[in-house]
């Protein structure tokens, strides 16, 4: 056996509660390890020394080098005490807090066992339920839709579909998204993330002088409200763009440290190294290398109170359903603690869904965000279907890794993406293949989690890296391939199953076929998605298959 | 190269700041792979893709199955980025987010790099300084000394020096304490952790009744603030006992629920499974399988209230220094988070210590504990010195291991023990081998953080479990070993040296010798311990010796 392999640390994503009485404990192992049997050796935790139940285990996900067995049970006693026993050629090992032995003293097994100690209900990661069939539409306010024909248009300096750069304006706003509701209830969408829309001077407003005021280039309140009530009338939620990390070094605050420096009662809201912050020299913290997006210190409890109160004012003024917090893992853990305590006090459903980049578990534990934007299923993605890094075997293997680095609650909340604002487009990505983004999409609708469509996607919109990104909406239909578009809103409409919102997912590979597989009750839900140029288990080349069968 | 073994998890105990800009990052490794050499490929997140700098690790620590690379880098910009590379056999590798790797593109490492995404002031785990020198002394109240002769001794039931039984009551007093102030600061202790002291029926008083009452039994709260008056006149901490997993079923608000059922306001702050408590059925949550210690609901935001006062008044009214959480491991993370807030903010250098028996990483990212009760150093002290499980070199793996599970700010403040009121005395547990427990003592001063002596321990006291360990103490001088009573004292004396304060440590055996070794600048402290039969390293036969040089 490779003992090395093993792995299981309590209170984490290998033991979690789903319910009131109801767990999930894994252990990981080498997949290599092919005669291995795991039994989970359990019991109330006082009485654990003397009496114990036992039960085998299923290893249900393996990537390329662990396969992960997974237990699910309902408890009578909420304290559980547990070790895992494990078979392999005859051999009998025990596998506790002191690691694997040969032999197990449960009389002094106080000492060494695992434990959920209770199941706290203030502890217990719940699952968002609206995020499980979520079909989010990710709109840049600017490119979207110009609705409002009368507002004062001098700062728009491009012609609508011409190519952007990092300083054009093309005069999307608000109204152009209520305008187009019809349209994204039609495609399928029911949820919108907006990019930024307060008050700021950019095209991306992600430097922000005013976060309780709209764009008036987007908008106004009004109009917001107007969004938010007709988007709920048609069961579609709202998500607004929390930019906490920074703010534009326009915004009031920072304007007074740069005039009185020290003296300003502003000084301790920024990260200043200095008397006075000097934008010249830089001499305070800032996003990335941008002097005119000076940090927030979220060390500071004015500057925690300060954006708390924005972010339930937004809740409480326009009943936005939740909160995507940009740069999310350069803030303050304690910040964010603190945000989801008082945002889930205001409304319980509102989700926060953090950028991060990278592995997020330390933030996804149940005190931070509820899911995070899922660039990790972004990268696979593109390995897969766009630069042929992984064959499906590979890629299978990829899918059950990201399921692993968090608990089951919190997947069925993962934002999943193929590309957004700040990468290039997927379809650009994939060389302009149709088919490939189709079986993206599939693979992102089937997968569990919510599913985020950036804006165009459905249109096959091409772009670059930001600008290029960033294009403006092509509203000229005739140019649609709207094959290509029902398509979508077909695979769109499976989100709607409730299969796809509460199964359990297994993935794997055969042959060049990945296959994902969704389980609930007696029905099966299976998606094939073949890359390959040959047909292969009766799915056509670069082509994917839905099959759903009911068991006996 | 045993790829199974290679693990490495961003902002967890593996990467984690040390200071304003001073980070520790750790991989582990398989120990058997010796012609392994791991660099750390680093630099700031923002031109990571572009440029980055290199520098070796070295394995500092090793375990039964693994070793750990360590480096500690002092940073310009604090959000860094990374990746390892290694070198084995002339082959090279990357070891990244996306596991493993013979190549690695750094154009997309935006996608998979390791992270400290930005080392923000109100996440940094501070050591509570005075934790690294200090020496506990844990005193069970009622069996210490009696101090106050004119009280109501009616509840006395037993002669002092008799053997105990659960039910005992010996007299032990505050008074008591107070008088052998002078005794314990000769000694050389300076912490008092007292087992509970608040207004309980029973002789440990873990079932309390009013938790802003100081027991009768036990004096006065003049009393108690004369005792930590005069302890922190010495320099000597006070700790105290919060139990707040449970009360007493005598508690006035059990005591409404009982009678009122549902109608009783106070409903809520139990966990009861039907409309009214019943002791007979034990029909509600309660510490172990005790009906009389009915179990507190800390998702009750009153109770969250109730229980925060008694923290910060008995700071307020009597600067106390510390508190020790019983059962804290079955209390919810999310009130533990709010009690380190509120208490930290009223005396930032009160520790808070965790009863927890196992892993407690969970609790000791920063958001909860200081510290916990290390019974994970107990064991192992068990299986070295007491059940012969380990030879030197087994416990040296162990003591490692032990380090490895938290951070190094966690490390200088775990309150290492032997023994407790719950557990067997250690010097019964080495059959009355005063040479072996002086080896342990030795051991727990020189092991990084706090040492905790359970009362007597210096006198030789036996004792098997609960109520035997609970022994009166014996004041008879003349029974005394003094010269074991000097050695302790002489032991104790080498906790105020700095270097086993602030000095990192390395820990080895070789052959029979248990070698524990701290370093700070030039200056080399060892110990040595050999359990065997012979003379072996320059140490005698179950000896142990202390070395400190200053290399040039």
């Amino acid at each position: 056996m490779n003992q090395y392999a093993l792995l299981h640390t309590p209170d984490s994503r290998y033991c979690f509660a789903v319910g009131k009485n109801e767990i999930v404990i894994r252990l990981r192992a080498a997949k290599e390890d092919e005669n291995m049997r795991v039994f989970l050796v359990y019991g109330p935790k006082y009485q654990f020394q003397v009496e114990q139940l036992e039960v085998e285990m299923t290893a249900h996900y393996e990537d390329n080098l662990y396969k992960y067995y997974e237990k699910r049970l309902q408890l009578d006693d909420v304290r559980l005490a547990y070790i895992f026993r494990i078979e392999e050629d005859g051999e009998k090992y025990y596998y506790s807090e002191d690691g694997l032995t040969k032999e197990y003293s449960f009389p002094e097994a106080f000492y060494n066992f695992f434990q959920m100690p209770y199941i706290n209900e203030n502890d217990r990661i719940e699952t968002v339920d609206w995020m499980r069939g979520a079909i989010f539409y990710q709109i840049f306010v600017d490119r979207f839709r110009v609705g409002n024909t009368d507002k004062d248009i001098s700062y728009v300096n491009m012609r609508w579909g011409e190519k952007p750069t990092p300083k054009s304006f093309a005069g999307g706003d608000i109204r152009g998204i209520i305008e187009k509701l019809d349209y994204l209830e039609d495609l399928g969408v029911n949820a919108i993330y907006l990019t930024p829309i307060f008050l700021s001077k950019s095209n991306h407003k992600y430097d922000i002088e005013d976060y309780k005021k709209i764009d008036p280039m987007f908008g106004t309140l009004d109009d917001f409200k107007e969004l938010v009530e007709n988007a709920h009338a048609r069961n579609m939620k709202i998500v607004l763009d929390a930019v906490f990390n920074h703010c534009s070094m326009k915004m009031d605050k920072f304007q007074d440290v740069l005039q009185k420096g020290r003296l300003s009662k502003y000084y301790d809201w920024f990260l200043i190294h200095g008397d006075k912050p000097d934008p010249e020299k830089m001499n305070y913290e800032c996003f990335a290398a941008c002097n005119y997006m000076p940090k927030l210190n979220t060390a500071n409890e004015e500057v925690q109170e300060f954006l708390l109160d924005i972010a339930l004012y937004w809740i409480r003024e326009a009943d936005i359903d939740g909160w995507r917090l940009d740069v999310s893992d350069e803030v303050s853990h304690d910040f964010w603690r603190r945000f989801r305590r008082e945002v889930k006090a205001q409304k319980e459903d509102c989700v926060i869904i953090g950028e991060n980049w990278h592995d997020a578990y330390s933030y996804l534990m149940g005190d931070q965000y509820d899911s995070i934007m899922n660039y990790a299923f972004t990268k696979a993605c593109l390995d897969y279907f766009a630069r042929g890094n992984f064959h499906a075997k590979e890629m299978a293997e990829k899918l059950n890794a990201i399921l692993m680095r968090n608990t089951a609650p919190v997947n069925h909340m993962m934002l999943n993406l193929l590309d957004s604002h700040d990468t290039h487009r997927f379809y650009t990505e994939v060389g302009k293949d149709k088919k490939k983004l189709l079986c993206a999409l599939a693979l992102e609708i089937v997968y569990p989690g919510a599913t985020c469509l950036y804006y165009g996607t459905e249109i096959c919109m091409e772009g670059g890296y930001d600008p290029d990104s960033r294009r403006c909406f092509n509203w000229n239909h005739e140019e649609w391939d709207m094959d290509f578009f029902h398509e979508v809103q077909e695979l769109l409409k499976l989100k709607k199953k409730d299969i796809l919102r509460y199964g359990i997912v297994r993935v794997s590979a055969n042959e060049d076929v990945l296959c994902i597989e969704r389980r609930l009750d007696r029905t099966r839900f299976i998606l094939k998605i073949n890359l390959s140029e040959q047909e292969c288990d009766g799915v056509e080349p670069e082509g994917y298959k839905v099959i759903e069968e009911v068991m006996s």
